[in-house]
């Protein structure tokens, strides 16, 4: 499938095959996938939480409005940005590139200390929805990557972040979550939303030309 | 290439072949990628505006710091976000997916009055933000579209979103700008970021596992 039918082949899975197992090498590579997208200056501001543990899934259930794909897919994916963009996280960014390309840059280097002139002096909340933001971009290199690995995925918003933030213990971290991703195999005997179509604005509503 | 080849393959390209344009049926395919691309409660809370027009990405490049990806390349994407979630847009989408649909459903009915009741009573600025988040998932699938294409792109936050908004009349059509992204061919000999290795934390750095 190019990446279009992948695209069209997906959609937020309901109801999960609970007998079924997304293998290893499949989440590595959506992982890699995830590992690889772009985010704002290079930062990576956030990490991924892979949860197996049927325990704390069931706890997370429970502050995540009951929705069963949490604990019915085989894996959920947590998606956590930096609170804060501290001069630390952003010296690390910024000393990884050097060892990693092996030399220091004029240009490179000014940028950092534009970075460190600005960003930490920001509103915490600004820097964290910033951060924020940049998981959106690894969230959805995750949920296209799912998709081409034929592997069902739910985007989901919709739980108390402070309460799973408090039950994973992320902020002593310096993380806040942001965004989950069950992963798993759809039954398609049992999910409602599976043979609905799939509903876009048309293209002229939704693209505009400047010519 | 498969999805992670390129992944690798992309990088944010700092000069563009000025001689080369991309073709309408891959502009096409980025565009129906980015159309297809999930949001948050299927709201589609933003738009695309393609521009072409040289004086006007003149214009835009000197309120994004001189950036000359801006007119170098052959199209410029501005991802434009709602400004706010009213009754009217909410309504649009879920009348719209009744009609492509063709039925009404109960579950779906409930859900539209929850967010009815909910977000156009919130911030109009917590709404943007939401609805800006949801535009960096359409963005996402724009760069993974391109460089499934082999084409180049460049994403940018760097510019004046207030002076962009003013200068493409926004506003006036209940958008703000959030994100840029220029698309193009890469000028391999003359770009000095595409020969740089790309940095990213280890996976051990990025990823945590609860088992």
């Amino acid at each position: 499938m190019d990446l279009i039918q992948c695209l069209n082949w997906r959609y937020a899975a309901k109801k999960y095959d609970v007998e079924k197992v997304v293998p290893d090498d499949v989440i590595e590579r959506i992982l890699e996938a995830t590992r690889l997208a772009p985010t704002s200056s290079g930062l990576q501001p956030y990490e991924v939480i892979v949860i197996t543990n049927p325990e704390i899934r069931d706890a997370i259930k429970s502050i995540a409005w009951g929705q069963p794909q949490v604990t019915d897919g085989s894996h959920l994916l947590v998606f956590a940005a930096w609170d804060d963009y501290t001069p630390e996280r952003i010296n690390q960014m910024f000393d990884l590139t050097n060892e990693v390309r092996g030399f220091k840059n004029e240009g490179w280097e000014a940028y950092r200390a534009k970075l460190l002139s600005s960003y930490p002096n920001r509103d915490a909340e600004i820097n964290f929805i910033h951060a924020s933001k940049q998981a959106y971009i690894g969230f959805t290199a995750a949920i296209i990557a799912a998709a081409f690995e034929q592997i069902d995925a739910t985007p989901m918003e919709g739980f108390d972040p402070n309460a799973l933030d408090e039950l994973l213990n992320l902020r002593d971290s310096g993380l806040r979550s942001v965004l989950m991703l069950p992963l798993g195999y759809r039954d398609s005997t049992n999910d409602w939303l599976v043979n609905l179509k799939k509903v876009r604005r048309t293209m002229a509503d939704f693209v505009r030309w400047i010519k």
